[in-house]
């Protein structure tokens, strides 16, 4: 049994633009590794309708789930929700839920929920709310589609908020070893192992630290017992 | 006169899994707004060539430029420099000048040039070799794909090389405001900006730190006066 597929879509001028490093592909990632959904594809577009029209259908297509993060403030360059309606031909306002939300928290802050605040509360019809522990504005799945912050934080809560009530499959697990040798003198013996274990993924990385040359060979998949006999056969092949 | 436009492609898995946080996309996404193209859009794909293929198609016929990183070692889940051949419909094999390269560098560290090394010198007929000052094995550019490695300080290094001779635009410039206010208190007063200075992109991000809630207003362009005027604007709209 294979697992859940599942893409990624950051949207975000700044991580285009080099001012922001990304840390939630990286975190989601490492949660869809350990929930035992596969994410096979990563895209990151620009603030531009078209391009996340365009990318959100593409993937909502190919893969089982879809994560979105960026684009739900309340600014104008907020345009990730009327996007993902748009992508669904679905119907977008102010929905009644999302206000609710929205007015108690900032009833309780003592601030105004003006209408750029009012933004944050636009939910395509038929859409499942995400709740958001943080900052209350909250996120929502439409279709396959999950639609999260760009906020570090606030997408972290988004991401436990939903995992905990998505199926997944069997997490992947790996084990790796450090070799000290050229990743060309690895890659002879290496080359013989993902014939004999077509049910792993066996990948080499290759580093250089201050002139010490090595490789990291990372061996994954579901089943623990299938690992270490990669392992074992590894360490023969490469005479460890 | 626009910028030319610019893509990226990731090839690992080990991203997609969480294994390594890329640094790879981080840093050309730098150098690319001071050299003046427009990374508009990143595919991050896994070890797979289909994959692999099709992202390169696509993406070569939609920008001026595709960078990619990845997949263009010794082992074999480096595939990269075959698919790109399959890409284009060229040639692959292992070509004099870049087995040249790695016999001189074998040589002089005593080690074998062995098949698996040898790997490293596949590239298709038609493409321009990238120095690679770090470890010798060289990146290429066919068509308008220029093929990097992943290692980053490799990968690094073959950047400077290529955009030493590549034509750029006017690089992105841009100055940013840090406002200690709800993005929902900014939002009204900055969304009259985009209407009179279009040729600027304007973005609000938001940040809480220790319960300090406030945006880093970014304001980007190529004319400094251009974005002067607009910051001054900015600084009057929101009261500062």
């Amino acid at each position: 049994m294979t697992n859940p597929t599942a893409a990624m879509l950051v949207i975000g001028d700044e991580i285009l633009s080099g001012r922001t490093r990304d840390a939630n592909m990286y975190f989601l990632a490492g949660q869809l590794t350990e929930h035992g959904l596969d994410l096979a594809e990563v895209r990151i577009v620009s603030d531009d309708a078209q391009a996340i029209i365009s990318a959100v259908q593409t993937l909502s297509g190919k893969y089982d789930h879809v994560f979105t993060s960026g684009g739900i403030g309340p600014t104008h360059d907020d345009i990730t929700a009327d996007c993902i309606a748009a992508a669904f031909g679905a119907k977008i306002d102010i929905r009644d839920d999302a206000r609710a939300l929205l007015e108690a928290r900032y009833e309780k802050m003592g601030m105004q929920l003006n209408e750029a605040r009012l933004r944050m509360a636009r939910i395509p019809d038929g859409a499942v709310l995400i709740d958001n522990p943080v900052s209350t504005a909250p996120g929502f799945t439409l279709e396959n589609v999950h639609v999260m912050a760009g906020v570090p934080d606030v997408f972290k809560a988004m991401v436990a908020s939903l995992l905990a009530n998505l199926t997944g499959g069997a997490p992947l697990l790996s084990q790796s070893l450090r070799i000290l040798r050229g990743e060309g003198d690895i890659a002879g013996p290496l080359a013989v192992l993902p014939g004999d274990f077509p049910d792993l993924s066996i990948g080499c990385y290759p580093f250089h630290n201050n002139g010490i040359y090595g490789a990291n060979v990372v061996v994954r998949g579901s089943k623990a017992g299938l690992i270490d006999a990669a392992m074992t056969r590894l360490k023969q092949e490469i005479d460890l």
